[in-house]
């Protein structure tokens, strides 16, 4: 194979890799994937839906280790929210745990959440458009 | 600005916008969003992912309206296992139900899932670097 065809097919792989759901790269055996769910005093779901929504944000796009958060809230109890949590490594969760944004966060709703519950799970299979 | 100046504004934002883990598409009203939660027989465990990971593969490879499909297993109680699913729209996830694999995947698990609880959950933030 030419040089330069070698240096084609090496592109084309990392642009479908990174732009069209090639999910290889969520499977790293390294990744701390987490379910936290939380309960939020009725009253403050509005405003702990604003101070979550700020963190998730944040966390994705200030820090390199924070691979994925997916937050959502039940349709028929809305103050039960789930967050998908996905890591690069332990480390990257550690380093998450000390961000401006993560110590802000933690504060706004500390009066808001009744319960938390913590779940490290084991990704199976990852697939995604996005 | 000149047309020019536009269509590279243009294909930037589209490229951005796929490319480096923009959520704003993933929060389309249309979208229906689920979490699985499935107990899984211990003998079977093995059987069950490997029928579940070809499922998720093939839907959202093969599916426009299948957006995501996470699947995990919590790492305390293996056989608990949890799905967060994305459709474009309810059609898409009505079209899924009628597709071969997930009906193949339907007749396989069949006598291997002990329990499945549905829940239709609302989206708070989605951002993902993929």
């Amino acid at each position: 194979m030419s040089k330069q065809k070698l240096l084609r097919l090496t592109i084309g792989i990392i642009v479908s890799s990174i732009c069209f759901g090639n999910n290889s790269f969520a499977q790293d055996k390294k990744q701390m994937v987490r379910i936290a769910k939380i309960v939020v005093d009725s009253l403050q779901l509005e405003n702990y839906k604003t101070a979550l929504k700020e963190n998730v944000e944040a966390s994705v796009s200030k820090e390199a280790g924070v691979i994925t958060l997916y937050a959502v809230y039940d349709k028929e109890k809305p103050t039960h929210v789930t967050v998908l949590e996905i890591y690069a490594d332990a480390e990257a969760y550690k380093a998450h745990l000390q961000t401006d944004h993560f110590k802000k966060y933690k504060t706004t709703v500390a009066k808001m959440v009744s319960s938390l519950e913590l779940t490290d799970v084991i990704p199976i299979a990852f697939a995604s458009k996005k």
